[in-house]
């Protein structure tokens, strides 16, 4: 089974997700946040989700930033509905913004 | 050098120090999340505080919370100013209630 | 179903177990790292685990140590197999002698 | 005071570091773990290496994976004898191979 997302269903994805962007056939995010510190421990809290969900994301730290890229290798690199439900989960973090 | 402080100065600090207690010569604190995630989240966060200080916690947690301990060993387990700037430290997390 | 262990299955259990103990109706094992940081990493990548079994330990960290206690708690706090199954998950993580 | 090292330093820097190589103006090693559960920790322990020196990387997790790219922005993005001292903390890193 494939859950690769339509053009029109990664755009109607997008309207329920503050900050992601459609970008090379993934969705993308950057987060920042106060600190080193602070960008470590949400790494660690968003990889709880990852591993709950058994989908993993891309994702690069730079000092205060992470930036997050999701999409489905084993389809060939496309946007499916695991990686928007990971951006879900991504948004619930108590202590994101 | 020797910071202990009198039963004056834990009263005042206490009042700085939401939640804290004076328990058996140690400045204590449960902190209660929202998930396990969240708790050990929290000690990642917490212990990049530990370490700039180098001064550590005695910590349990059990699930969603996390029973903090705060006493500095080499005095004989007395409260420190080190105690109190690292309680101060765990309640700047910006996402800590 | 209730897994709750024998006291003949927890001797058993423990042969295949190196460091734990039966004490308290729990299996404990104090572990000891080089570092706080490298109990700080084990306890992440420990927590993992946990999540993983939806099975999880009372811990206590100070400095370089880290005090496990595994008990079940819906079952009034006796050893079951899944006690026993974390305890084997711990002994597993790559760097932990 | 700016601490940029010379080719030739680069040279007999990498002769010390296991994997490492010269890209790009930076000092980049791919570190691979056994899951992604692994690569998580790790980043977690060489955080607070980075946290000690006060000098960050530039890292990205794929999976079981950990991409790191060192070199220092305040000098124009050159490798510095900083970048040497956090690949040297991360080589020190027990469990990695």
């Amino acid at each position: 089974m494939n859950n690769t997302l339509t053009p029109e269903e990664i755009v109607e994805a997008l309207k329920g997700l503050s900050g992601w962007k459609h970008e090379n056939d993934a969705l993308v995010k950057e987060f920042t946040f106060n600190s080193f510190r602070e960008a470590m421990s949400f790494m660690v809290r968003a990889a709880f989700e990852a591993e709950s969900l058994n989908h993993h994301p891309e994702w690069t730290n730079v000092y205060d930033t992470v930036s997050v890229r999701l999409c489905t290798h084993h389809v060939g690199n496309k946007i499916t509905t695991s990686d928007v439900q990971l951006a879900q989960r991504f948004e619930k973090i108590s202590w994101v913004k």
